[in-house]
């Protein structure tokens, strides 16, 4: 029996959606497959709030309209919104890679830090670390000035920059270190080679963890926040034509 | 000079729309024209993660295709998702009405507590208090079991209701109410009647704290979290083709 | 129809009082009047815990002792003890300018930051954000250094002193400053130029805050923690007669 | 060598002090001499905002007025305003019988619940615990309905209303109770050997931690919150000669 | 390439540690090898502080003294202390079954709550979560009054003890519930079948996490909290001699 | 009528022991007797996890094979655990040289801050903190890098790594300081001396807080956290016989 984990990407850059289906497909057990999701609409990458919230519209819509079976659905866009959306609208495990790597983190060291791209993205990991609960465990959050579109053209500066932030993370009294992008998958190992501490890939903790859960045979509570909308809504605009049908 | 404030309506019912723009227009000052805006795609109402979150994206959409100038915006949908996307997507003023609401509470008595529409909300406006720092004088969220799109069916009916949950919300802790839907806007006063305790309608408060701002010249802060996003991106999709361009 | 709102300065400086409630003028809308109240007694300037205890009674002794009508009572003491008390006394709208002016620095930016008079005025602002509950949301307080009583002996110097605390502040993480003293009132448009980010004058936010209420109806929560004092008690001492006097 | 503690009442009524001093009296070890002080201004008694607010300065007032020398000062006013105060007016150790209660019941249990007079007195406690930093240790706090002037009128009723809302706020998950009033000083015997729990009397504590605190030689720190006030300030009001001679 | 991984019972019971390994090894991947550790002194079951803390104790002494390699640890003991000292002592992952449980039931419902075995444990599974940073995620803690000794006796009436407790956490808010034992290790599919929300078992979801980690070739951190200790310590005491001699 | 006060030191350094002793006696008022106790087994000191929690094992085994009668229980290991288990496995007053340390330094200043040895012990200070729940009073936490057992060994250089580490707190904002381990109990007078705050020396406010708690009559409560053990536990290991059979 095979398991099939959805890895969504938050924005609509198809090679980004296969380097992250990559890597988790590397970290994956044997009997799971990764499919790629990229969204139809919204921003070629996610870096600020209006584009976080767009994402998780437009990632929704995707997975509404994934026409193949799926067991669980790893959310590629570390601090982007939408993980509670999801758990709403499908009954299968969600795992943010935000949540993923921060619980794995908690398991590896006594305090956290992130590593993320732009300044502009740190405000929102600082509102999903609230919304997770987990906000006193992380010492700090740290840019490496890096756009989330140039983290593969170079990707030797890009570990140089990862290295050289981390260790400002570090400095503010992290153990281990965590990934803050998707884009950044991959780049754990090299990272652990140069800093000598832990460093967290949320994408293939996720997909760990999402295979975990699917084993165990869990499903998203539906009795609270989770439960199904109320069928008989209208909804308008032609892009949500999958997520409008789904329930 | 007048002052022209859009009261956002979060979801795709025009009916909503205009009671929402006709309770902020009564609410206002003499110089202000409060003009309705009403999202091109979305739900017919939001009550839960799903809906919170497409709406967020489809009312950034709509104001950023809206063609004539304003000076702020009121964000009327109460613990639903987006009003730090519209602070990033625009420099005037952005008040949501969850915001507004809570900050008006908070002046008017000791500890609060929330009325909103189904159990299905709850958690998102838990959620909004967590993010905006004001949980801690929230004595408790009920569920009036009200429907969004049944509230004005029967107003008496909407009426009792909010009384039977406001007194459960009282006997919580709380010495002030706040209507948790914009769908209740105007129903403070005859509730304020029946409870003795102030009632706040966040859409009224909104508005006039919109005004309130415009008025001192106020500007959304653009250095930090709400910094333009960069203009080169690439936006798929045809919805959003307002927002893409907005920049 | 006017409105009436009394801006209670807490030191016993008429000067002072004159310079707030003027500022307070400004800032208000066409058809309201501010009232500047001094306290009878106390401290001519208040930069730390005793002189704040001190004007907390004494604020509260001229407010029920003002013979004419008003309708909201502006309380001018940045970050100075007292609110609750006023709340209690009386009916109408209570607006702390410290309240006021963090509100309004939560709907401009994502982390405000406060510069004050003296460092001895810190633990007390601390004290004021934490039972306010929004202390999540402040990423400093700093001192410019500067007496209250010579805020005005040279007001260039005053803002420069403000402007390099300020570039502190924003380096601290904020997006938006708040002033943290009523003595800067009027020095927000100065500084706002020279820092580039949204500056918060509490007295002019809060004297628009309270129209606001005013305006809507609003009367302060009398059911727990503002329920009027028992009528029988002894009071003791000449200065207190109308406090004692007034419910 | 005898060390003198002064026991500040917070209100004006002299039985009220005289019973303060006895218990604190009866508390103290063989070489110290407590010595109670009436404020010579304010209430007859303290149960809310404005009567706390008004004792924080005459308080400071009496003491700043007392003409022989003292070695500490405990406050006898459970969950009143003024405990900063007071350490930034004098070098002596100053204990609040409310912090001194509250850590007592943190060495006695796990989770401690506080009985208060009326309800009115209720939130000022709240505050007093979010300042003091212990609020997450507290599980309720609850009112026994008894006005602090009736206390002593039928002292048989008092402790069997103590007794009845001390079994409330035990169901509430306290495994020690807290006398929520001056006035209760000495019941926590009766109490004790009726609930079956520890019962701790902040009178009598904060005599004990007083003169611990003297013992080892400590003194209030000066160099932050509680540095002396400016000497040049003007003062107005006939009532505050002492204070402000004081520094 | 096999993986080993020890699941360390809290207590000397070696019935308990069979069955714990036995549930692990059920939960476990086709790879995987899960080992009971038993420890050499202590008490039978630990439901209290004196017993947790005996056990934190003794759990690292059997892990030290494992003789035979071993790739991660489970820590079968809710909410008991000891995961920080078992993190500093060796350098494989290591995965409480509290923080396990937890953190899974983050990923399955938006607040949880927890049912364990007798009151006396719920103290310490509160400062596991204050420690572990997820306390506001938690609604409730609730004891159904079984004794660990007596989880085994009669399995239907502790279902139905679990049914009935858990009731009454999900009536406290929670949609997702978490088994506050290692002992009702096996009972969340049964649990789930009458409750119809997830459940979690720590133990299975502790071993998938370990192996997770595992497989993704994550250590713990060494640069902080969890460095090791200093070699040259003296050590007294004849059943410590593995602890002793480990680093 | 004398008072016997149990200081138990958490680590087998009978030097250590009879340091910690006689500072506590001399802390102590005339009719005071403070016994020293060592446990038979443990670490020759603790300065991190692993060392903390088998002390808090071993000194619980110590005090419970203690022959002699005592009133109360000093616990000499400053941020070690095992104040809870203490308190459950006797009725008299307990009292941890942190929890004594932490209020008393709130009681002299507004922010306190911690120097201890080794940074190894910082991340269970914080621990401590968290479940004392005094966390927010903290403003650092920082080490000498003084090893326990090279305390003594130079006690002038002791003492000046002392003051320069506390100084660096003092710099983040603390008005007092406390000494973060039992070795340095006695130091605080010179410390005060070169820095001129109050440093707050555990060892000889907790005995004096003891003394206070037996003084009153307080014994610890029963009926929660700290309700006795089963009796009818089995228990293994030869080094534990007193602890088996205390209760």
């Amino acid at each position: 029996m095979t398991t099939t984990i959805l890895a969504a990407n938050c924005n609509t850059d198809p090679a980004m959606t296969a380097a992250i289906a990559g890597v988790g497909q590397s970290a994956a057990s044997a009997g799971t497959t990764v499919v790629g999701v990229t969204p139809a609409w919204g921003p070629s990458s996610a870096e600020g709030y209006v584009e976080s919230l767009v994402t998780a519209a437009a990632v929704m819509d995707a997975v509404a309209g994934h026409g193949d079976p799926f067991d669980a659905v790893v959310m590629a866009g570390f601090g982007e919104h939408g993980r509670e959306g999801m758990r709403q609208l499908i009954a299968q495990p969600v795992v943010d890679i935000t949540e993923a790597a921060v619980f794995a983190a908690c398991l590896l060291g006594h305090r956290f830090g992130i590593v993320t791209t732009m300044g502009s993205a740190i405000p929102g990991i600082h509102d999903s670390l609230a919304t997770m609960g987990t906000a006193g465990r992380c010492r700090s959050v740290r840019a490496a000035d890096v756009h989330v579109s140039a983290i593969g053209d170079d990707i030797a500066r890009t570990a140089d920059a990862l290295e050289g932030t981390g260790r400002a993370v570090l400095a503010d009294g992290a153990d281990v270190l965590v990934l803050g992008c998707a884009g950044f998958a991959g780049l754990d190992v090299e990272l652990e080679r140069r800093l000598g501490v832990p460093v967290v890939d949320g994408v293939a903790v996720a997909v760990r963890f999402a295979e975990s859960l699917v084993a165990l045979g869990k499903r998203t509570g539906k009795t609270g926040a989770y439960a199904p909308r109320s069928a008989d809504k209208e909804w308008a605009g032609p892009t949500l034509g999958s997520l409008r049908a789904f329930v």
